[in-house]
């Protein structure tokens, strides 16, 4: 029955994908899914790349905690935080202890994610080009990127990788990079501004040699798909949970 | 970094909200939303009712934990089970210590949960017309009707409130409960018929007293929108996760 007050034998861990979209020179420049991974330096697993994360502390709410960690490792603040899922088969592990492990993804912003500080056991990769990596985190990094894919399609977390403007063509190679695959820019003007999903405002991209294109916002009035349980709260670190 | 193996100040429990249609003679025969609830018998929140749940054993799994707890509490074996979310905000209970909630959701068929055993500290609710419950339970309950209309709309979930075998009209009873209203049978019908989601039989419903109305399965070719990231597998009390 309800005892939720007796002690359980697992360690409560919290790790996040976090993704963001890069530019790299061998693509001919085209943005790709890429994400942050930390070697880890003890067993088990040790020498081997692993999602950041840690043990949850006692005072800090879980979306903290994943906000927490992120900024650890990248120094960035989230620009969407979402819990993905809670994994804990007793499978997952090899040790002895028990680790249930509470996984957020996040976006954050390309020139965000270009300034980010990377540390000595910290480097970003290709989602299509990853390393063997500890637990069951390939797993677990499949599932994010389906749920990004599904959440692309319906919602506007697209914005999450982009500024407040864009231009029609940031947002086509934003869904380009996710989906994996060039879009035909004339359908996607059409799908996209049939969908209602975005405002024309009345400015333009500066700075470019030719006719400048215009600039659209998200359209507000809008909701996303799915916020979470919680009403949408500042979380520590400055972005939205 | 990732230290996922140092201990964490939290106590893991896992909670799950069980639905089941009902039919109340107050309401003229409807089916309804109903769920089980647990009447505590110990502080905090002594006697108020709370979701059947309780903390998970070291050899388990998550959903085999939420299986068996509904199990324990219900003697059933649910048609679906599904992640729900992981609440751990550090506010949620009163008491000194921690306990983060992996909560679990699941329907039950009308037919079993009218079989379903009645513990002395075990009721059923209509989903609109519940008691104060304990801890956050009210919003985690709130959160998973909310998952049950989202998933409605988009997948073959109703399937599991009903038989391998139904009618169009037992299938728009199920629609109409979840949602709250309503629903225009011949509408109805054109719509579940366009969307390729059930397909006719050569079977039809004995026992009516008039023209036997034909019945329908699902069509299996169709996934469900998000089966979670693990392959679908037997759980250990014969349904699957």
């Amino acid at each position: 029955m309800t005892t939720e007050h007796t002690r359980a034998s697992a360690i409560l861990a919290v790790s996040t994908v976090i993704f963001a979209l890069r530019k790299d020179d061998e693509t001919g420049g085209l943005p790709q899914v890429w994400l942050p991974l930390v070697r880890r330096i003890r067993e088990p697993f040790e020498g081997r790349w692993a999602l950041p994360g840690g043990p949850l502390r006692g005072e800090e709410d879980l979306a903290y905690a994943a906000a927490r960690t992120l900024n650890d490792t990248t120094g960035l603040t989230p620009r969407y935080l979402e819990q993905l899922y809670a994994f804990g088969d007793t499978s997952r592990s090899p040790a002895g202890d028990r680790v249930v492990s509470i996984v957020y993804w996040a976006l954050v912003r390309s020139d965000e994610a270009e300034r980010a500080s990377v540390g000595e056991n910290v480097r970003w990769f290709p989602a299509d080009d990853l390393p063997p990596l500890a637990f069951d985190h390939q797993l677990i990094v499949e599932y994010a990127l389906w749920r990004l894919h599904t959440k692309m399609e319906y919602s506007r977390i697209a914005h999450a990788f982009l500024g407040e403007r864009f231009t029609l063509a940031q947002l086509r190679e934003v869904h380009e990079a996710v989906l994996g695959r060039a879009l035909d820019p004339a359908n996607f003007r059409r799908t996209i501004e049939a969908s209602g999903a975005v405002v024309a405002t009345d400015e333009y991209l500066t700075g470019t040699p030719h006719r400048p294109p215009r600039l659209y916002r998200y359209n507000d009035s809008i909701d996303l798909a799915d916020a979470g349980p919680l009403p949408r709260q500042q979380h520590p670190f400055g972005g939205e949970k």
